[in-house]
């Protein structure tokens, strides 16, 4: 399924993953993108970082802080770059790769940090053959966004997922390998549908179930602040990921849905009879379903 | 409804409040019982303390840690103190009460920490009239039990939810503040049937949230690790109650089973209704859901 080999533009893996990268555009410089930008920087390994998002603020922020060499409004100044990171909600990056396939210079590599893969897998699909294009989806969030929450570690040790595409050779892996390898992640390479089910189980069901906590609890409360008082560390844990930003979210769920719809399905039927179980109060087999979660949960390591 | 006001066997809040407490029995010596031992301990607030509890290694560590002044593994021990504290799971407190109908001096509080109350609150209201009682119950679980994870500081700026009786009169209620306070918590006082409602909505519901997020994944992931490798701090975060302690929220669930499947009712409706949102992929409507949680979200301090 990957694409011919073309004329690598880039080097092979042992030589990028021990020299400097090239130029590099950054578009979108929120957490993601801005963390990213400053981790490369901190390791001094990109020869010059342009950053690319249509706030000027973000972008005098970004210059300030030393993230990025050079700061550009449009996309177009992505042109001379030699790597383009696409660091956006899901849609905003499948807008940018329709886009580039006439702006990218003739074998740049375009890798993305959108939190889907499937819809964006299927867009690089499609971009002509003279670039080269990975999928890529750092597991790092927060429900912090925007340039300010960006850290230089938010990468350090986390699993950074590569899903290959027709538009991808071998030079171009090796050369998302090492940028992942670079700031700290470790790589796992999957295809992009089973990334998408797997995060529909183990990120979009859990931001689903925390708002839909939230809302519940909102309605129950109905204005009672003592409500909100006796909430206590395990409704705060439970309920962190409702703050997300919900531009992101719909992003994903609706890039995602079928999966997302899926997983909730079987959450649902299980519900229902742990619901019965308690209704019933039937002590034996409730302990045993608990027993269950209690024992796989205390065995992650997180 | 409180009992009626029989010669007080402790002193009045003023002097309650800045004095030392006279003899105290801790029943139950895990995290909550423990962490009281060391809390009081710590502030040099109790003329002694004797622990109780049927394991002969938890009352040693105890003893070795300084957290009680005197060891039994037998209710009985508890016939002498002032104030009795009833530190166990729920239906446990229960046989506790009534055992200590007959084991109780005169004038005695008992006091409780379960995490349910009407049960509890019923059961002392069959106490004889010679003894004082009140529902109580510290906001400030953690799914590491037992008295290894005991910690004098537990307590510090926690809410303390107190429940008062029919055999609680004002002195017995001062005596109960003031405990309360010296082991650094807030108290709020409530009806008993009022914080049952409440617990089964920012308690015991985001408990079984999690619980079946553990299981629903674990069915999914069938043996894959990948699905493990790809959880990040949003799964972590949101399955963390599942490792709960399942004998404690056994207790708590079946004390508590109608407002539990009250809450997982109203749950299950919006969760139907996301999920035919998402479906449909209708964009606005799930907009304004996930903003409305969002913003309720970000307002909570906890």
């Amino acid at each position: 399924m990957r694409a011919p080999l073309l004329p690598c533009y880039l080097f092979p893996y042992i030589l990028v993953s021990m020299s400097t990268f090239p130029s590099l555009a950054i578009v979108g410089l929120g957490l993601m993108g801005g963390s990213l930008a400053l981790a490369l920087k901190e390791k001094n390994r990109a020869q010059k970082i342009i950053g690319i998002t249509r706030k000027r603020a973000t972008l005098d922020a970004a210059l300030q802080r030393g993230a990025i060499d050079a700061a550009s409004d449009e996309l177009n100044a992505a042109r001379d770059a030699d790597i383009i990171v696409l660091a956006a909600p899901v849609r905003t990056i499948l807008t940018h790769i329709h886009n580039l396939k006439e702006i990218a210079r003739d074998g740049a590599l375009i890798l993305d940090m959108g939190s889907t893969k499937r819809a964006i897998v299927n867009a690089m699909n499609q971009l002509p053959e003279r670039l080269r294009a990975v999928g890529g989806h750092p597991m790092c969030g927060k429900e912090s966004a925007g340039f300010d929450a960006a850290d230089a570690s938010l990468y350090q040790d986390k699993i950074f997922v590569l899903t290959p595409t027709e538009r991808t050779n071998e030079c171009a892996l090796n050369t998302s390998h090492a940028l992942a390898e670079t700031i700290g992640s470790r790589v796992i390479e999957m295809d992009a549908a089973r990334h998408d089910e797997i995060v529909a189980a183990v990120s979009h069901l859990p931001y689903i179930l925390a708002s839909n906590l939230v809302a519940t609890v909102d309605d129950f409360a109905d204005g009672d602040e003592m409500v909100w008082q006796i909430a206590s560390s395990g409704y705060r844990d439970t309920s962190r990921l409702a703050a997300s930003d919900v531009t992101m979210m719909l992003d994903i769920l609706l890039t995602n849905s079928e999966n997302v719809a899926n997983m909730m399905r079987a959450y649902s039927r299980r519900f229902g009879e742990l619901a019965d179980l308690i209704y019933d109060e039937d002590e034996k087999t409730l302990r045993e379903m608990l027993e269950r979660a209690a024992r796989v949960r205390r065995e992650i390591k997180i």
